[in-house]
């Protein structure tokens, strides 16, 4: 059995698994995330003593917070890009692994790292084209499609598309620092707190945010329906666990699409096509142990 | 030299070729579409004399107005799904040929058709992930990702995405039966002939109908950016030919984009980012060539 070494490198967190699948983790390890060299210094040390042995791992897989760079035969191939997060702009993070492990390295986005995982082993077993949304700190979007991760220029940046505002019924004009209202500026949990004066998890069930949010979450994933066509969409992060938002977000769905797209998993049942992740707090260190084992297909 | 036969079926002519390539056509047929049984009967006719001979062709490409059922497992592939298109609701257009012409059928939408097209042949050489977006009668668009077509639960919709739709500068309700003010109910040529009631086409550049269209343009080509990260966008259709067009909605699309996107494709270069089609009024029937060319890839 090949073993491999996966990083989720998260805003908050750093995430460390040596293992095989989501069954099969010989050891995990968690840390804050601080300045880049402590934090990649300690997921280092962790790896080092699978170097050798029968434990040896092959391969790593690293799914970072973005913005980051995953062009191969980009100039900045391997780089953290200039993020909002301090110190870690432009940090080159797969020359400092590559340069301490010397081991094959396979980056992508913590997004597209979960929608892989989540389509190999987890609610999107079985189908080529997957969407896994985040919805929490921020929102972002990974996207395995045609059988295989998709980067095109850089990578989707799903959580900043506009949607439609409708000011009467949603005052809040949005806090993205970039585009104000888009998605993300209205829907992701700093919002929700900005709005309300509270925190997301302290809203109870029947609170007005809750109407609110999900308009804005089914306009969003109907745009991801009518532009990608996925064949499963899971929704992840924090906002969407509380377990009455999705079924919102299904009716609400079903309503913005109008019956336009003629697909009986949507009409007939969306219960079971926009779905929870089934890989839980694990996703996301899973989705980075999953860029090597799937590289291939 | 293998030949291949193409149709591109849309909802007001068919076009029939013979070849191999944008400059290796034999021959062409253009005839409107009327019953399906009599439009397809024209199309079969002009393909008996290459069933046999020096020229035989090998394979047929059909790339259609939709919706269609494109997928090769379902109980209603290659129907086209009903469809406003009087007539043509559920027809089985794939059988229909393949019972009289005896040709593997390689059967998709007209935009996947023109956006693989575009990508071997055109404006979107050598990249792997294309984005094709026409605005005219309707607004629909086509996606090559990755090397590979795209379609998911069935085939994008992307005209039919919600964006922002600011009332006070555009008060138009918008004309699409389904969502009302969705991207081509605010855009497409009969919403902008119905908001200012007359035809696009001879609407004065300085008209400030385009400031509108160019508005909603813009929002729209962004979330797809932002959703899927094509490395080019090419804009066919009749609208977005009006030279003073892709200009405006260059700047607008940066604007809204807002430097979040941080690839010098778009931030640097964006005018040969979002483009025009460089196969003009042959692309059509080239998308459905190129269908069973490049069917491996």
């Amino acid at each position: 059995m090949s073993l491999f070494g996966g990083i989720e490198g998260g805003g908050t967190k750093f995430v460390c698994a040596v293992g095989s699948g989501p069954n099969e983790i010989i050891e995990e390890a968690r840390f804050p995330t601080t300045t880049p060299d402590e934090t990649t210094g300690k997921a280092i040390h962790f790896f080092k003593k699978y170097l050798d042995g029968p434990q040896k791992i092959t391969a790593l897989g690293v799914a970072t917070f973005g913005p980051i760079d995953p062009g191969k035969s980009s100039p900045t191939y391997g780089h953290i890009l200039p993020t909002p997060k301090a110190g870690w702009s432009n940090y080159d993070i797969v020359s400092a692994l590559k340069k301490e492990l010397e081991l094959p390295i396979h980056f992508d986005t913590d997004v597209n790292g979960a929608a892989l995982a989540e389509a190999k082993w987890g609610a999107g077993k079985g189908c080529d084209t997957v969407l896994y949304i985040t919805i929490g700190t921020g929102i972002g979007g990974g996207l395995y499609i045609n059988g295989s991760l998709s980067h095109g220029l850089l990578h989707p940046e799903m959580g900043h598309i506009r949607i439609p505002h409708d000011l009467s019924k949603d005052p809040f004009k949005g806090s993205c620092p970039f585009h104000t209202d888009c998605f993300e500026g209205l829907a992701a949990g700093p919002s929700i707190e900005k709005r309300w004066g509270q925190k997301a998890e302290t809203l109870p069930k029947d609170h007005p945010a809750w109407d609110i949010e999900t308009d804005h979450i089914a306009n969003a994933l109907a745009n991801y329906i009518l532009t990608i066509s996925p064949q499963k969409i899971i929704v992840g992060g924090g906002v969407a666990q509380q377990e009455h938002i999705l079924p919102m977000v299904h009716s609400k769905v079903l309503k913005v699409l109008n019956g336009y797209v003629q697909s009986e998993q949507i009409t007939k049942n969306i219960s079971s096509y926009i779905v929870l992740p089934e890989l839980g707090n694990m996703a996301g260190v899973l989705g980075a142990l999953a860029l090597p084992i799937f590289a291939n297909g």
